[in-house]
């Protein structure tokens, strides 16, 4: 769970959080969530672990405006061996306005993608969502 | 078709183009692109006709790093009544390694879905992509 | 007072956070602080009141690298008739980064510089520094 | 010389180009200079040559909105051996809109500051203006 404000930099001349500082939110989401459970990014790249972005999809369902309170919320499904997928969800007073989900991809530090570490990868199964959810 | 440099603003501590700086691409190709066909979006807005995007796709190939030359070009699909499908790649010596899809919905200034106005949707028309590539 | 982490969007490929980003944490923080002290920019909006930045300075002390927590910190001084400067100071461990500075001109709507509501000015006046931290 | 339109994402709320994007805006300007002058950032860094931004000066003198464009010019002085000073302005139509100067520093792949290489310091030598002008 994070919570923001929309501040004038969210924000472009429609008046409304530009669309592609949703997905600026959904990071700050997902690191706090991945937090949650154990899991700290910066930490495991000091270990050669990398987590990429490899596919997003974004559904815009109502806009968001200057000084509004925002709540992004992330979940975690479809944990492979080398990836998982992230699911993403910024409300307003309890409503979603945006959705999407992100592919995320684990990497050494020359960028191949390699196994997910033992304890990195428990954590997220232990997070996943039932395959009722998922699909 | 828009041409940029990778500059350090791209960029993030992986050192390459941070994944939602993709999307602002996007909009500079989308921009251009319309432009080019006779769609000028500012001077539409001035006649209250507003595109909003609705729905995003990304899928990130490989990676760009500072300083490199990167080539955005978009396309048309799906032209409806109200809204239209837009088909981004950028590319690098000629090679995609982003694309990526966004829903166009044209609205009022008071944000409800409208027809497009007939001159608008007739450009868009002229340049749709043949079936068998929008399929 | 706001704290935030680094996330990879404030980065850039140098590894830290991306200077102009400092602008964009500044902007939270004058939001934060003055919403502290009973002015919520957005609200003053809605009655035809803005607030425009119209000089910036910034001074780069140290580096921030992802994931690192700062807190940036923000206060009033020179408050004139239409405008006020506000001192802003990013810190890590409670030693500062950057530093910097923004004048703060108050507009209407047509942009337009105007006294400051009575109420408005009031607040900044009982928050100013004292002159011998503002010379 | 950088031309640029203003784009949605360059805007915000306050229908014109947020402040700290001119930045972004200065970057791609003083990049291009230097390309311009024989100085390629991008390869120097391969040479373990880094320019980072020390201090910042911005001054708004009027707004820039959707649709416009924009043209980014910079120029160099007070070359010193291990920093020089660059000065950038933002007009549209021959006028200014936005100036600033930026500080710029020499380092080593360590972040230390370090003397600039004999031909890099000559180029800039060369464009550096007149006294008369960088007082």
């Amino acid at each position: 769970m994070y919570r923001t404000r929309v501040y004038y930099q969210d924000t472009d001349a429609g008046g409304v959080v530009y669309f592609a500082n949703y997905l600026k939110l959904f990071e700050k989401s997902w690191f706090n969530y991945l937090l949650g459970i154990g899991i700290s990014l910066p930490e495991w790249e000091k270990q050669g672990i990398f987590i990429l972005v490899k596919k997003v999809s974004l559904d815009l369902l109502d806009k968001a405006r200057y000084g509004e309170e925002l709540e992004a919320s992330s979940s975690i499904s479809d944990v492979k061996n080398a990836q998982f997928t992230m699911n993403h969800a910024i409300s307003r007073n309890g409503k979603a306005i945006t959705r999407g989900e992100t592919l995320m991809v684990c990497v050494d530090s020359t960028g191949k993608p390699i196994r997910m570490p033992g304890d990195f990868r428990k954590r997220l199964l232990a997070c996943q969502e039932s395959s009722a959810t998922t699909t």
